[in-house]
């Protein structure tokens, strides 16, 4: 690990990314183009996130199942809007076992074709309905400009696919999720979101509506961190599931997806990073408690190392989150002085490091650092199991909170001049609430000439009360309210 | 679901496990030519299987991490054993954003190559090994004949990936990882093992050494569930993966591997089911306990299913197995007999069974059934998720010890005649334990004569204590003693 700093997000923010992703061990690049390793640290959030939603989604009703890899190029080409949205991208199997292919197979970018198609032979009647899936995957997209987990040829994902008897029940569906990948994206990433409606030149080709939920990051731009889709019955016409109601007529089914990926990790890093290192919020970290022992001698160092493990102990131990037990490491590394290692752990942002040494263990106290605030403070060892879980607690609500100020003072909820917008976008970037007529040229014209895009019309309760009535580019009434920014 | 019995075990194996599979809903076919869907009955048990082996890779010291997909075409060719076994099976992608690449990609049938190339990115001394890793993936071989689970185009697995810093220390780790399986399978899978070393002729394509973990199908054939590779240098040497040593000279860190995967559920329907359906060992079942409540009239129906749930609360509330908490399904569904309810859940495989109606509410009492032996027992409410808990404990052993029987039944330990032994290959099958000379021609005269093959070298202590001092088939002394089975 290089011991120079980190480039400063102010300095650039771009570098600062790739240098900490790099640098806490998250990913690397690998020697195929654009495709990368995801290593321990990253994966250990990942599964920590995998946990967090696949516990939120069996909740709701559905099931984990899986479907193959492969998709005949045919499959792709039954829905029109479909396939202009993702042959493009695809990865194409020409040979197999030493022949060439009769159909070439599409390695998945999203799985709806062939899973509607397996639906359409599983449901006969409408007491097949619903149908309530997941599928936990690697899906590809032949991208040409790749960043680490923002933008990837691979990456991992959970794709849900439903199927309902009535548009009104998939609506709720797709509405429902949203609302699972909200409360996961503020409770366990500690990451607001700003969730609503994407416009029809933004949303998710083959559906009939496209919810998101749009997170800001540092640098004022949006990151798209899930979406959730109702796909009407655009799909189901296309692979024939088809169902017969109870009046006994057949119908097409209405169908849902909805999807959050490894790119929510670069989320996390740039929602919360510093210019230190990454800082996990505690939900999502694989280790929230890193013990340090100190020593000196040899005495002092079994009987630090022997302390450190009780220490551990007691704190795995404690039952006060129930199953939830508090994760704990303890650094025993010798030849590695303690400052190296606080380094280490802040770099990779642990959120809680507790330093032991001979004169703590003489005053039955520890000393405790905040990842995120990177406050320390003197606990006594009585009671320092709850002390822990509070302090995580409070971090991760503290988290959230200052994220949610941070965007709050770079959002724009006043009207403001088309000129003005302009400037803001190719300057400090921001999230701007303002009013649009509707027309999709406008749309067109404004991303062209400002690379911002509407991340989506925001759903009632996030509307601004007394928002713009007229469009800020046209000047006339405007039609929605919509939230402006650059984009990853 | 079809009404149909299924084809019995006797009359035709092969026939009764596809139809089990199909109708108890744990697979079924894609439209993509071997690649099958696994479907939530199925994927239940794989997640069960998953979490099992997850926690016993991390107690062993092993971290999750992810690799690309894709491997260069090149990469394989870098180890001369490897790209002859695996480079006949590959998927291969020609094209993506719709171009011709520069060099095709391999879809990755296992990924030594890809991950070896990283690891060595990775280490420079000593102190960076040992690297203990393991990915969760799918993985692609074109296989020309597919059985649903048993051998698919595509399949999922786990794949450990191991660096060490000398031969013995990777020794101890292909050892270990091969007794973490053989203990995952005797006790969450009850299904006994043969573990054991390969011989050269059957080794994996690049290793040094493979040890197996071989089980008994009840037509008496072996299904290899899970191997362990000891890679020696060999990748090392390919990928240039090497480290300075303490003594500071330069030197090839030593490489193992060792997988498993959904394989292991074709193994569990083989192993354990009978002429009614699946059997489920309680440890892997996504529902333990299903609650069929009878009812009548409108108002025992809205008794018995607060009944039902009542004692579904009460069963999985307690305490008894710790954080492990029984997994019981409630099922409510009108317009559906009991009868017929009993029937789908006997197919399905799950455990154990309760009957709730009017009269043993009345006797604070309820039947239940056993899945494994379909014996039926009335028990008394009070203290019902203790009993609960024991009747699951006793189904697993007594699945283990009743599957252990079989084996040892048609396990063959006394010195045979090479005419017994393919009368006994074409017939009935059997695990031939016998004498081998440790030649090739002799191993690979005996699979063309029989079909059967060296499915190990077991370990010292599955040595038949006066085991056979000849070879089989030449009458010379033996060199190693060996089991001889027809496999899947």
């Amino acid at each position: 690990m290089s011991d120079k700093a980190l480039t400063t997000r102010a300095a650039d923010f771009s570098a600062w990314y790739n240098e900490l992703v790099l640098r806490a061990e998250l990913a690397d690049y690998s020697p195929v183009r654009g495709c990368m390793v995801i290593r321990p640290n990253g994966y250990g959030i990942w599964e920590r996130m995998q946990r967090a939603l696949d516990g939120m989604f069996k909740e709701t009703g559905h099931r984990n199942a899986y479907f193959p890899l492969f998709i005949p190029e045919s499959f792709l080409h039954k829905e029109a809007e479909h396939v202009e949205g993702f042959a493009p991208e695809a990865a194409v199997v020409t040979h197999g076992g030493g022949k060439k292919l009769e159909e070439p197979l599409v390695v998945r970018p999203t799985s709806e074709t062939i899973i509607y198609s397996m639906f359409a032979k599983w449901v006969q009647s409408y007491r097949d309905l619903p149908i309530l899936m997941n599928q936990w995957a690697n899906v590809v997209r032949w991208e040409m400009r790749t960043r680490l987990f923002l933008r990837t040829l691979e990456f991992l994902w959970q794709e849900g696919h439903t199927a309902h008897a009535t548009h009104d029940e998939a609506e709720a569906e797709a509405r429902q999720m949203l609302g699972v990948y909200r409360t996961f994206m503020e409770e366990y990433m500690a990451m607001p979101v700003v969730t609503g409606l994407k416009t029809q030149a933004e949303k998710f080709a083959g559906a009939l509506r496209t919810y998101s939920c749009e997170a800001m990051m540092q640098d004022n731009k949006a990151l798209q961190a899930g979406t959730s889709h109702n796909l009407g019955q655009n799909f189901a016409k296309a692979f024939d599931l088809t169902f017969q109601s109870e009046a006994g007529s057949i119908e097409h089914a209405w169908n849902t997806s909805w999807g959050t990926s490894t790119r929510m990790i670069g989320g996390l890093v740039m929602t919360h990073g510093d210019d230190i290192g990454l800082r996990i919020p505690p939900k999502l970290a694989p280790v929230e408690v890193v013990i340090v022992p100190i020593w000196k001698s040899d005495e002092e160092r079994s009987r630090l190392l022997e302390a450190a493990q009780r220490l551990k102990t007691e704190l795995t131990g404690w039952g006060g989150r129930g199953e939830d037990r508090i994760r704990v490491h303890v650094d025993a590394r010798e030849g590695i002085k303690p400052g190296a290692k606080y380094y280490e752990w802040e770099l990779q942002g642990i959120p809680l490091r507790i330093e032991l040494g001979p004169r703590d263990l003489a005053n039955n106290a520890c000393m405790t650092a905040r990842r995120d605030t990177r406050t320390k403070a003197s606990l006594p060892m009585d009671g320092l199991p709850a002390t822990v879980a509070g302090l995580l607690d409070g971090m991760q609500r503290d988290m959230l909170t200052a994220a949610r100020e941070r965007r709050e003072a770079h959002s724009v909820r006043e009207p403001l001049s088309y000129d003005r917008f302009r400037e803001l976008m190719e300057g400090e970037g921001a999230f701007v609430y303002a009013g649009w007529n509707g027309d999709p040229a406008v749309e067109a014209r404004v991303k062209e000439e400002t690379k911002a895009t509407i991340r989506c019309i925001p759903e009632p309760e996030f509307r601004t009360p007394n928002g713009p009535t007229t469009c800020m580019v046209t000047g006339e009434p405007a039609q929605h309210q919509v939230v402006w920014a650059r984009a990853y």
